[in-house]
């Protein structure tokens, strides 16, 4: 570990992140997949809440090293369906994170210059610099969920999408990028707690979309959707990891653990002053 | 041919630019490709100064079909050495389009933002959406050129870049864009002569760059890296041409015919009006 300038030292995983990584290649059928399992942690909701705040911490402590030491970019994507929590993570595992060191990215429905160029056109600016931490909000992988559900474009089309998206993070990979990947996954019940909570609380209203109600529908078809990208888009170097999403502080402390691990396998230091500082004196 | 309703007639091609296309997969050898010849035209610089007449103005009236239908995506690659003609290609190839229906992006030195990111990174913003044609002057082909030759990054990382920009360009094209390049080919021996010239005449100045001198030592490593872009990087969807440079009207014809022939392929017609205009009146 080359933390030990950062003052940090590694602790232990206390969440075993691996059984949620999906294989490269693998036949994903989500049904064999918990939305409210805690893993193997030992612990409750209490417990639980201390961990993930000593996991937002030790982020908070890297990403500094990260931001200083400016030379890798690290790229987080977040797909999941309707109240999936996309939104709850991010604010829950990067609250102590300097605002300034990770920015969000999301991806609405394309504008119509954007619908005028191929589907990765609005995706690439936002991609991570040196020193970058990138969150996407939904991601080009809309462009094989929503696209292939409502049949926006022919099947031949997104067919493609899959070995393209694989090329496309290759190359981001290549060139300097990590990228980790999450599938937020609820259950079809808890989808519909949180739509009727969305419903009953005024104060949640304005997340309430009616458009929800007709997607939720389409909810088989998305978990096919899904499956398909999970299974063929996860590869060693833009992993897929599928977190149990049921339970929003395992969730967050899935998550959490995933990006420390991350970050402790990259050769995070403060960089090197670029002459000696010693001797100067600030007068 | 769909074109009739743009009032347009396709004339027989004057100028057999099949054989200045790279066969996907070839090895190609430079000094086997001739810079100062003219094909089997049957013409001088008098008659051939007619005919690209006659193309640069096929080519504005297509450019307006094909701006009106919205429809199709054209990017057109330019690469040279220096000297080779990329500007005076734009200018006498496009001089009769319409300045708004043709955009050319120019790639220069990267900034130190463009260098904190991939290299595709500073390039997809510039792709065309529909009804849009975009030339690139220079393009992502200099990190596999300039950046090979200089030692930019190290051979395992320029190395991947072949397969990485197929894959780029593959993508584009399955997504609808059209995409043809041209490598700008004249001898040491032209590029001495125009060099020279600039140096004699002092409204060319502002073009000469004592830089230049430098690359021209390079001149080898350079043919190297061309022969083994051209033939890693022509693909069926994505072809490059060999355009012999020396002569410049010569030159000029055979992108010119290239163009028109390209867009001769495409299905290009007006748009019909999203309701019936008959008997609409204007009062």
């Amino acid at each position: 570990m080359a933390l030990n300038d950062a003052g940090n030292t590694k602790a232990p995983a206390q969440i075993d992140v691996a059984r949620y990584r999906v294989k490269p290649g693998a036949r994903v059928r989500l049904d064999e997949w918990e939305t409210d399992t805690t893993g193997d942690f030992d612990g409750g909701k209490k417990e639980g809440k201390d961990l993930l705040s000593n996991l937002t911490k030790q982020l908070a402590k890297y990403q500094e090293v990260f931001y200083a030491q400016g030379k890798h970019r690290l790229l987080i994507v977040l797909q999941a369906m309707d109240t999936g929590g996309k939104d709850g993570t991010i604010s829950h595992v990067f609250k102590k994170v300097n605002p300034q060191g990770v920015k969000v990215a999301n991806f609405k429905t394309p504008t119509p210059q954007e619908l005028a160029h191929d589907y990765l056109w609005r995706i690439h600016p936002h991609v991570p610099g040196n020193g970058e931490m990138m969150i996407f909000n939904r991601s080009h992988y809309e462009d094989v969920l929503i696209v292939r559900v409502h049949g926006l474009v022919p099947k031949a089309v997104w067919e493609r999408r899959y070995e393209q998206i694989n090329a496309f993070e290759k190359m981001l990979a290549d060139e300097g990028t990590t990228i980790v990947k999450f599938c937020l996954y609820i259950s079809k019940d808890e989808q519909k707690e949180r739509l009727q909570a969305r419903l009953d609380d005024p104060t949640k209203h304005w997340k309430f979309d009616v458009n929800d109600l007709a997607e939720r529908k389409r909810w088989d078809a998305y978990m096919d959707a899904y499956e398909e990208m999970l299974g063929r888009t996860s590869t060693s170097y833009a992993p897929w990891f599928i977190v149990p999403g049921d339970r929003k502080w395992y969730r967050n402390l899935v998550v959490a653990q995933t990006l420390v691990q991350t970050l402790e396998g990259l050769d995070l230091h403060y960089p090197e002053p670029e002459q000696p500082l010693d001797g100067i004196v600030v007068e």
